[in-house]
């Protein structure tokens, strides 16, 4: 039985994870979870699932749901969140907190030698060879939970590393895929929020609509699967069907497709290297749907995604410059204090503004997130 | 070193798998070759690639080319084509002839222990029980050539057969896979020999445009994966670029992909299971494809296919007569003694006929294939 601490357990990602949980009982307990501020939420979890250990956002929390489950051990904060992930029960973590937050927590569970289901992106592009030298040394498995690199990650079982010819990231657009960058410059929140084929936490949805979560992607899959950034390709793909794909140097290109669930990829990283039965999942019935399209990425129009490119080369402190900036900026967005357009641009600012650090530590990498959020603050003058 | 032994080296797949032996001189070394009548390209391939032994459809090619090439060995007829396949010096058999004549030689060459890279899906077709048997009992490895079954094959690396759901062979549905049935009544040889993707020998081009390749292919995959029929799904993909693919019972699909190049799965299979580098093979950029298209196979339209599934799953010698009445229906076509649709009526009154025998020998299937040509041959009067 696998003994699961879960990261993020009120977001989308988390409460899936707890759908797979609850679908294979025999086979997964959950032991810990740290959420937020959803005490509604995180309270029925706790009944649901009777977890060991629980953080949440603030002590004040902690305390009001300590008097209602007395024998639950709580916590808060950002200590929580690593209390949560280095939990001595469990033996392999959810990470599916949205943002760098999910760093310290990850590397500390890493040390602990527990297996890593990772969704949290940001954690990778922050701070990627941090995470990828502690894992190394640990042996400890990184399980990618994004349904591209889930989709690369099983396209890769039983090959050879030394025979990738590239990874082929697919991209659905997101919100504005069909929308000119004229088009863009007074889109809503609410606008962005509506994805065409995915439902996802706010930030992540944010991101699909700039196409920073494709740049995020491509710098993940650099770290996961070790290949050069001229070796990663983004195609568009609209109907999200072709999950992502490898190119081998023989021209095989080997593809993961499926209806679009996040419960699938959650699932397999939870069951890897078996594959569990998925009865409730939607069979992909590729004649119904007809066609499939591709069209080439647009990179003038994705300024986010090219960004991301520039900012995965360069390396050192780029990519969590990059990411950082992004945080703050969508953050704003949402916020209603920045425009659609603007996010970009911020980004961009910070990005130049940057002398870059080469193999920063993880003093650097938090001294120049701290900075680069407030550089980004002080551009919006908030 | 791989040592080769070519059973059909001047036919199509034949001639392409002598170009990669040619592009991996220090991998490849051919040992030994069957040809048939054509005896220029036998006389090109000898001084190409100097085979030890080489086997022609008759004795007077072999007495010709035995003047002309004295430090060969030459051989002649169905003998001929075992003492290739069995070659002491080869360690893999390529069996790239058409036919049930196939059969013999790879029950042979499994005695012997070599590798098969198996072309010769009729083989399977007739026999598929005996020759699983022996590769058990010897535990030799039975590599697919067929650009769908080797998609299959690579969808499975790394994968558990218990977690298969089904497999998903894709068609390009022929020639005529957009006329009606009565469009279909006066098509003539040149019409059925120009198929839209794929540049193959007469034989499996007409079963192409029968659907009977298909239906082949699904008794082939039955054997080669062992699954049942019921969980082998056929569906209508015009572009031929997914190659087949394998749903597992999480719902995930892994598919192949590529452009239609019958080098690649064969290199495939000579370099499995590594996979070697294919420079000049035509890369895939779906971006330029632009749009893949799905239909559902429709059985009444595609006849053959459907009288495969049956006599697959009738089982015993229903496939053996199956595949020996398409065989001398298609010769009978080819000759202009035969109408298109007549050979679909062939096959079918053949079954009909047929009173089918559980597990069958190999003296069992010889007699059936003969007295089922024969049948076919006295509805037609020649």
């Amino acid at each position: 039985m696998k003994h699961i601490s879960l990261l993020g357990a009120t977001g989308s990602i988390g409460t899936q994870t707890l759908d797979i949980i609850n679908e294979h009982p025999q086979e997964f307990k959950l032991v810990a979870i740290a959420a937020g501020k959803n005490i509604e939420l995180t309270r029925k979890i706790i009944r649901d699932f009777s977890p060991e250990l629980v953080s949440v956002a603030e002590r004040s929390i902690a305390n009001e749901l300590k008097v209602e489950f007395p024998h639950v051990l709580f916590s808060y904060g950002e200590e929580g969140l690593t209390e949560v992930a280095v939990y001595h029960k469990a033996n392999i973590l959810v990470n599916a907190v949205s943002g760098s937050i999910g760093l310290v927590p990850t590397l500390e569970a890493i040390k602990e030698k527990k297996s890593i289901a990772i969704a949290n992106k940001e954690t990778l592009v922050t701070a990627g060879h941090l995470v990828m030298e502690e894992a190394k040394r640990n042996q400890v498995s990184l399980l990618p939970v994004d349904s591209e690199h889930s989709a690369i990650f099983q396209a890769l079982q039983g090959e050879n590393q030394k025979n990738i010819e590239r990874l082929i990231l697919t991209a659905s657009g997101g919100s504005f895929r069909d929308r000119t960058r004229e088009e863009l410059s007074n889109v809503t929140v609410e606008d962005a929020l509506n994805h065409p084929n995915w439902s996802m936490g706010a930030k992540i949805t944010i991101d699909s609509a700039t196409m920073m979560n494709k740049g995020l992607e491509v710098i993940e899959a650099h770290w996961l699967f070790s290949i050069d950034y001229d070796r990663i390709d983004v195609l568009l793909h609209k109907e999200s069907i072709i999950h992502s794909m490898v190119e081998f140097h023989d021209s095989s290109i080997i593809a993961q497709l499926g209806t679009p669930d996040m419960r699938v990829p959650i699932q397999y990283a939870l069951t890897y290297s078996d594959r569990f039965k998925f009865p409730s999942a939607k069979r992909l019935k590729l004649e119904e749907i007809g066609k499939l399209h591709f069209r080439q990425m647009d990179l003038e129009r994705f300024r986010c995604l090219k960004l991301s490119y520039e900012a995965g080369k360069a390396g050192g402190t780029m990519p969590t410059v990059l990411n950082a900036a992004n945080e703050a900026a969508v953050a704003a967005f949402l916020d209603g204090k920045a425009t659609f357009l603007q996010i970009e641009d911020l980004i961009e600012r910070a990005l130049s503004k940057h002398q870059t650090i080469s193999n920063p530590s993880l003093a650097d990498i938090r001294e120049v997130d701290l900075d680069t959020r407030k550089y980004v603050h002080s551009l919006l003058k908030i």
